[in-house]
């Protein structure tokens, strides 16, 4: 049994899938804020906007012209942060190491529909954002010294999203990102050790316990991780260890789909506002190897801890020491699975 | 020779006190900005507000009356997230692993004057936090069962600050957190390889090559150091290997405030603006056990990046990948060095 007092005393709780631990403070919630408030987001958007360099047919920031796209559209990243062709320089002098690195910035765009986000698209086109991300991981993946793919999402203006129109990046590049590599480590040691996939064993005893499962599918599970940092921090998983998104069938990619939708309903129902976050697909590297050890998940990071407007800050100690949360993972799963599955503009 | 394409394209950077990697994409900082701008700080603030619950006399929100202090003040936090007495219990089922923690918080008011920021006090006002910053190290450091102490300030609304009086904050707790951890490591692994000092050879390093100095006094340097994230962020450390603050001679102690003003001063500014960071102190765990390795540093994390109001997201990438900055760390050293050592708000 779980000693009773972590509900509202401090305790460390360890991420599995990276190794660290993080500081819980249940009691904390209560403090009352007198701190910096954030601007609720914008709705009532246009369906199209003729100033946004993401509708269709519009002109991009960097000169080109949007096709009159109907489906979801990606395109390489006027500002790119990677590039190709950088060579292959390594430096070191004394204690200074630098290497170049190269890669590829991709936007996509989730609807030509400027107004619409993830929970106010249809299933079936949701379906289409996951075949093209499914396409870009595959193309991008396959490309020489590409070894890595990242799909994430960032929503909202204070997740430094500079444009509203529904779309997400991909930064693909040479060597293995930090979070990614902690990751790789946690499950291939697990793999070695049981032959078995730790989120499969991870999942398993959670469907179990039922505290902390938010949504479940006749294929994918979101729950609230046992270790989540940020406030509403959720992961959805498939029940079958999948290495990557490449490898869902049909139904499985639907109902993909259809849990992606209902959780971000949940989101915005939990403080009645298009809720942000920073979503990121983490699955096996296209390094060519095999990765028996990977079981592809999608993770949730909002920052909005008490209302639309009061969010949780990762600043000073979280910043110097270790990630702190004030709300139990507990608590956040009871939260979000007790709302509608119905967006509350729609009630 | 630093390959000098360097300057302009996509590469990594290895933060040695660490071990981890960043990602450098200088020609990233082109992008036009169209996303959320921050509201700049509140300047001309009163010397004593009434509402204020650190001011001297006023009441806290915990209940407790504050002194009439003159000097800096600290006392426990009325909303600490770490608690004494929580027992000392351990959990593991399955997968889920956790652990009672324990500590102590906090707050630390710098002075009694609402309207001041470290820039704005005297030197020997900075020396007098800096006494009362050693003081608690040693105090809290010598409680059973605290093995780690932590200084740190979070300042401005944007850094999650929710009250402008000059405060900072101390978390002290049994276990050693997570960024300490990477640097105890990589600090012992030099120390026994070398019989030197890490930051020591580093620092001796950066001197010669004189191009991420920002200021230099008798016994202390601030530099931005080669593997920076913040766009900003620079690194206060002493001359000579002291492993923690409490080993400060007198004049180390003056010549330490002397450089945290004249750091801070610059910091201000650059964008004319009360400059809001997260700055932390790392020094050695108050454990009982010797730590020759230690050296200890200052570092401030500030986000903004092109103005008063435009800051780094660290989001979406940054959060399931890897740390990246859009500038390099010889830029930023260049704009902070060549700024004056006097306030804007007294030119
Ligand atoms: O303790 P405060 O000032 O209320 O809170 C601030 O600093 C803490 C320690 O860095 C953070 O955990 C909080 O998110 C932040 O808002
Ligand atoms: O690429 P964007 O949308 O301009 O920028 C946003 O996402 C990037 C990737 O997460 C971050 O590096 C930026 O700080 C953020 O503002």
């Amino acid at each position: 049994m779980e000693p009773s007092n972590f509900n509202s005393n401090p305790h460390r709780r360890l991420n599995i899938l990276t190794g660290e631990w993080i500081l819980v403070s249940p009691h904390r919630n209560k403090r009352p804020w007198q701190g910096k408030t954030e601007k609720s987001a914008e709705t009532n958007l246009p369906s199209y906007d003729p100033s946004c360099y993401l509708c269709p047919t519009n002109k991009r920031m960097g000169g080109g012209i949007n096709p009159a796209y109907k489906k979801p559209f990606s395109f390489v990243n006027d500002f790119s942060a990677l590039l190709q062709d950088v060579g292959n320089e390594s430096y070191e002098n004394g204690l200074l190491y630098a290497e170049s690195e190269s890669g590829i910035c991709k936007v996509v765009c989730f609807s030509p529909d400027h107004s619409l986000t993830l929970p106010l698209m249809t299933v079936e086109a949701i379906t289409d954002v996951i075949s093209l991300w499914q396409q870009e991981y595959a193309e991008l993946g396959s490309k020489e010294g590409i070894n890595h793919v990242q799909i994430f999402e960032n929503k909202g203006a204070i997740m430094g999203c500079s444009n509203p129109h529904p779309h997400g990046q991909i930064w693909a590049q040479h060597k293995i990102p930090l979070e990614v590599e902690k990751k790789i480590r946690q499950l291939k040691n697990y793999w070695d050790k049981h032959n078995k996939s730790i989120l499969q064993d991870y999942l398993g005893q959670e469907l179990e316990l039922d505290k902390r499962i938010v949504l479940e599918n006749e294929y994918f599970v979101a729950l609230v991780p046992y270790w989540a940092v940020w406030p509403y921090e959720t992961m959805i998983l498939p029940k079958r260890k999948i290495a990557h998104i490449g490898l869902l069938t049909e139904p499985e990619k639907k109902a993909y789909a259809e849990i992606l939708k209902d959780l971000t309903i949940k989101y915005d129902n939990i403080f009645k506002t298009s809720f942000p976050y920073s979503a990121g697909i983490h699955q096996a590297p296209t390094d060519g190897k095999e990765h028996p050890e990977w079981h592809f998940h999608m993770s949730f990071y909002p920052p909005l801890l008490r209302s639309a407007t009061v969010k949780k800050f990762m600043v000073g100690y979280e910043m110097f020491a270790n990630p702190q949360r004030d709300i139990t993972a507990e608590q956040a799963a009871e939260t979000l699975k007790a709302l509608p599955k119905k967006h509350y503009t729609l009630f």
